[in-house]
């Protein structure tokens, strides 16, 4: 982010330049600033933590009426926890940052990259007996990795911040299969509440988390047809049970390991709702999330100030009784407000001049459509709440149609590079095989099988090899 | 905590045996687990985690109604960052944890041991002009000190945990003082909900926060006459403004320092809260943070199992609508519930066996004191609703009787050891001089003098030199 650009507060990019819009935006519209001079780390500034707050509380309250339970779980790992698991620590090894600390500058431990090994050996010592399962934990926190890659705000960060992860243990493989159902609905909800549609596809197993058994991850999608990863649920089965030494007594004086599940996400939901949500006005926020619902803008004329101001006070202190509410009275111009709050996607903007007043009527403004509604006084409360509503619908809808469109069948190696120069996102038949998966990703840098879908109902031909399958395999390039 | 004592899960500790008291009941109220192998940090099981979120919920709706926002900063402090306030560096370099990264295992920063270096140079950067100011943000984090002293979960750690900081940056010193008086409001209020009363007092100069000018700190007190520190609003006038060059252009287009002040606390609320509230029994939760507001425990009698079960779900369906209600109906003996709800501290538990059903009644048991009421079933949502607030009060009244009783006026030296014999606080006149002071810490090891009075209202001798003073010190030692 360049300082003419900060000291103009303009958004210049428009939307297509993805990657560009995304960065000015985030910063325009308040919601980061990464000027904090450590890389992959920024500032979160309160409409944008306000946001993702919101986002928690959704989380909360649907896990939580789930009886999964919020706990916290120490940051720093003591090596001899990570070294249980040895998948699991040659996944993340190299990522994890070390502490040191006291006069020898001793090694304490790894900063949590992810939670199973600070999580576990404690599972270890609360389970002796079947009455102990399940356990349903979940913890909303920080978490840490040395990404060298090319790191991009919310998406790919080294502080991972807001990461809300549930680990359960079970008795049985089935118990475990159901929490696994479970965890999907309550997933669904949350990709419903960010007005997002979702691609759900299977792993393949060498793709997995490290030493889990099976995973679904959910990817997001750019207009770009890139793809991000965004959550997962882990099947961890007895893996992680044996590392750990997880196990209870079953009815006959037995030993039995635990099952477990894994599923985790967190500012990445926030990231791909701002990605697809936009436009070249700035951000839409999706209005169950948005940390302001309506802002009112008071269209001040020569001679009216003082009805204008007045009457805006009273809308604002009516209507902030039911929802998140901004009353504008700065020394701005009207045009200068409008471009501001478009920017940071407030999705309704109330507009109240002396004309309206004399009309006993308000404007509202949609964000999502631009679209202009004249409402009496009286139905101001109830118009808006239909209108968040709507907005919501829309912004859904309209990122339903995207993906489906984005989504092409694909016959051939070739196809999927033109298919991606095209914005598209490419779905093939596979066999299965490796070697096949491994040729798909030769096609040109950076492409990759990311997934298989989990419906398994129409036969193909593979696309590498021609064998017949009915697994189809979703083909793009990360964002 | 030995395993004899987890596996009895028995608590044996008396009340006045404070400390072994206190580790006991943390651990078998499943408020912490301090089994975790990194010294000072200790695992949150959910009924802590959620008393501690119930506070969190408290201070967010307090301060962001008083328009104070809520932000973050990441956990990595640049070292140059550190540098910029030499005063606080030399306060927090030995006890800050470094962090290592990267092939060649460089130092990447300091883990936050508290908020300042973080955050003033991304002031510095938002900070132009006068309509910039006021800045009035706050974050929740984890802090990260490496404690040489003994360590105390909740109260003395090495991870600080749900650390609550404001920052705020102000045009003029006036602004700044009127802050620091909201400020004291709010936390108050705090206090209040905590049911617990606080010494507020003024630190010498030499004792202040590193780099800040002055301060009022707040004590919570134990029965027997130690203090904790617990919380603090630091008045830091413009010496970090100048440290972290936080200016803004005035009216004259001349560079001005901000005025700048920080407060923060955290789970030492709890603490002191645990400390304070507790008995022989285990915790006493105020209702207004307590994870569970009441507990139901039906009474099976053998013949009347279903008609028991029938009334206490139809109760537990109707109270939950209201109130944070348990419905405990584990294949346990009621004695062994009442013990286990007991230790946890659940404000009242309802009891509902045949002959109450018989009577359309249930008993409600207060934690506090003991006393049973038999209550109409209509009136169950109304009585529990009066008697938690009448427990929040009476926790809040026995609390104040007994600082009350603790403060002792004294006139020598000796009696400060005699009256900490006693389990009382020392309140002395001293001539504000440092030698003073430093007498005083000279009676014993681990006495001091943590602060003065705020009020100046009363002359007496200065208790080493008998120097005629306003000022009243008080004189304990830290738990």
């Amino acid at each position: 982010m360049s300082d003419d650009k900060i000291n103009s507060n303009q958004l210049t990019a428009k939307k297509e330049e993805l990657s560009e819009w995304y960065s000015q935006v985030l910063f325009l519209a308040d919601i980061l600033d990464d000027r904090y001079d450590v890389k992959g780390m920024a500032v979160w500034k309160p409409y944008g933590y306000k946001a993702m707050m919101n986002l928690k509380a959704i989380w909360d309250k649907l896990f939580q009426e789930a009886g999964i339970e919020e706990c916290y779980f120490p940051l720093i790992v003591p090596l001899e926890y990570c070294e249980q698991n040895e998948s699991w620590w040659k996944g993340f090894q190299t990522e994890g940052y070390k502490v040191i600390a006291g006069s020898e500058q001793k090694v304490q431990g790894v900063i949590r990259p992810t939670g199973e090994p600070a999580m576990y050996p404690m599972y270890a010592k609360w389970i002796r007996s079947k009455s102990d399962l399940p356990i349903r934990f979940y913890e909303t926190v920080n978490s840490y990795r040395y990404e060298t890659k090319h790191t991009r705000p919310l998406i790919r960060t080294r502080e991972i911040t807001v990461w809300h992860e549930i680990h359960t243990a079970h008795a049985t493989k089935e118990d475990a299969e159901k929490e696994f159902q479970l965890h999907m609905k309550l997933w669904d909800q949350m990709w419903n509440d960010m007005a997002l549609p979702i691609l759900k596809v299977k792993k393949p197993q060498w793709e997995c988390f490290p030493g889990a058994v099976g995973a679904v991850e959910y990817y997001s999608t750019t207009q770009t047809g890139r793809v991000m990863e965004n959550g997962s649920v882990n099947n961890l089965g007895q893996a992680y049970a044996k590392k750990f030494n997880i196990k209870f007594k079953d009815e006959n004086e037995q030993d039995q390991y635990v099952w477990q599940l894994c599923t985790g996400n967190g500012a990445r939901l926030l990231g791909g709702a701002f990605l697809v949500h936009g436009d070249d006005k700035g951000l839409i926020m999706p209005p169950k999330i948005a940390p302001i619902k309506a802002v009112i803008v008071p269209i001040i004329f020569k001679g009216k100030e003082e009805i204008v101001t007045k009457k805006s006070e009273e809308l604002f202190k009516k209507l902030k009784k039911y929802h998140e509410i901004k009353l504008d009275d700065r020394d701005k111009t009207p045009g200068e407000k409008y471009y501001e709050w478009e920017i940071k996607g407030v999705p309704v903007r109330i507009e109240i001049g002396p004309k309206d007043i004399e009309k006993d009527q308000v404007v509202l403004v949609r964000r999502d459509t631009g679209k202009k509604t004249f409402v009496k006084n009286s139905e101001v409360k109830e118009e808006l709440s239909k209108l968040l509503e709507e907005i919501q619908e829309n912004l859904l809808q309209k990122a339903t149609n995207m993906l489906n469109e984005q989504l092409t069948y694909t016959e051939s190696l070739e196809e999927i590079k033109t298919n991606l120069n095209n914005n598209k996102i490419s779905v093939v038949h596979w066999c299965n095989n490796e070697k096949c998966y491994d040729e798909i990703s030769k096609v040109e840098e950076g492409i990759e099988g990311f997934g298989t879908d989990l419906k398994e109902d129409e036969e193909g031909k593979c696309v590498v090899c021609g064998k017949i399958t009915k697994t189809k395999l979703y083909v793009s390039k990360t964002y």
